[in-house]
């Protein structure tokens, strides 16, 4: 159903350059599974390369924010994006980085509440308060 | 600029409905200062009280993720929402929870890169690998 | 194919706080049909009050507005939100309410000249007429 | 402001293409305020014309819905779409159009209610129910 | 899994309004094949009219941009406002028309990366630059 | 009017990794002026250094499309995901690049009509046609 075809793994064996996007996705997850999202982007290892090395150097590791915030933090962007497989992937992320049912019921209670106030604040445009301005200099 | 009234705090004391919300928005916060968007609300009580017990349940106390967490969630949502006001009210409210710049940046790292491949996603139309599925039943 | 199980009645049976909306959900509509919305709401029975509550208070019973214009209205919203189960659920519940196919059509076609001058005018960044400003105090 | 030039009364006068379109919505709307979507869209006569017909079309004259109503679904869809300029110019013209406080209110708390559910929906990636699709032929 | 019925031939050769479109669409694109947007629109034979009208004035014949460049611009709005037909049907559309997969890269990177400035320029709430802004006189 | 900083060429010269990718920036477009967005991106060098890699990748130099048609699909993407500020930068970009009027009008045409059909196919939840699916092997 996709617009792009979706490469499996015997057709990746053969491109080196997707391959080693592939090899360190599997190394650095510590997985063989690899999501349908890297099958599509192979068709163009250029934009595969630049999007796994920012993946990689925005949640992996070590950061100012545990890996488990910046996933719930990236399920909630993808909802409000409207991505259905993304809504998919990173509910599925966010679990196997420790999402107790507690987390994501707050995960989905905040989502939805912004969702309102957000469309009040439009339907209304409310100014900004003074108080919320930054010194631009 | 609001395509509704602003209520100030002088009308607001001649209304008894709307003056118990700013009351507990003022207990509730510790203080005095009430932004924009609860002088638009104002103009329906109703739903002025509604939004801001959904507010004060959801965001404030104790709950499965800390008041930090939840608002940078919170500012997540409504930048993906394209919400102005709305960036900057949270932004002001999670710096006021203790965000440190380095967070921050990391808030903003994720909502630009969950942008990217949310929309890479919905233009190759990736289908839900079998494995992010959850049993319904 | 959701991100959380959706509960049956047989489990809601052993969940007092989630049965009891689901009462309150049969006796209003007066139907024993419950739709999935609730059921995967049903995850977060707090939620799922929360929700219905508001449901019930905007969109059932007297109104300014008759229950198939907030219906036909609650539709243009879902389908401009992207959400695909809210324009199957709300082009169901609006039919139920009465809407005829000569209203249909002429709710779809608002929401298509709707987006196309929205898009026209954000291309544009058109600036607000002083004529349409509404005076704050 | 605007990323194009807002063409005023004297520069319209000498384009026939572009006048005779301004005449149709004064003689229309019965009043010689033109808002600034208009002036922006002069810049391509063609656009201007099959945009101002479709507006005629669906918005003005006999319909199966009342014009207020039909205005209400503008100013909704203008609003989850994000469009301030929109949002200001629906609101003013629903009020023209005789929206009360009241119904105000109401669309206020459809727009943020559906936009509430919209939201869980997406994140909870809910499955159609049966009972919602329609026989395709 | 539509909202409204989609129309075959055999129904289609009844009503002559929407015959005449469905004729005129055929020979303008020198094919047999009527995909289903035309068969959903067909419930509404002047909504049909005026949307084929419109595609047929901007994006057939001769125009300052190509054809090509015409269908990529239409398949990147399309994918930036999560129409997951359209992305499929304007995907196909633009192969039809010759685009190649080194386009189609293209296309695909700058959707990912417009929607990741876009996103972080909304976080950030950036002001317009002064050189940025049209003379709107 | 931002919710960062935006630093100045003073505060610039002073950070070494920010100086790099301003001076990279001007000496890639042969101007001194660098706009609004870098200067708020600045505030994080890597995620600076990241976003103009990006840009200069994709935008910038030999493609499969010439510069002009990639600055109208990022263009077009912009206004589709309601990014003021972006609708204003990328108008001038194209300009700069040598749109015409007539290519301009064209763009916003398609931007305004995509925009309708897409809110048409999303309210008809039309289904995707056999004829556009990719053979995902």
């Amino acid at each position: 159903m996709a617009t792009v075809r979706l490469l499996d793994d015997a057709e990746i064996s053969t491109l080196p350059e997707v391959k080693a996007v592939f090899d360190d996705i599997r190394a650095t997850r510590g997985s063989d599974f690899v999501n349908n999202i890297w099958r599509g982007l192979a068709n163009d290892p250029a934009l595969l390369k630049r999007t796994w090395e920012q993946v990689k150097t925005v949640m992996v590791g070590e950061g100012a924010l545990d890996p488990l915030t910046r996933e719930m933090i990236y399920l909630a962007v993808s909802t409000a994006n409207s991505c259905s497989y993304c809504a998919h992937s990173h509910t599925a992320a966010a679990r196997a980085k420790g999402m107790t049912p507690a987390q994501h019921a707050e995960v989905l209670a905040i989502i939805g509440l912004a969702a309102q106030t957000n469309a009040l604040v439009t339907a209304m445009q409310i100014p900004v308060d003074e108080a919320f301005l930054v010194d631009g200099k």
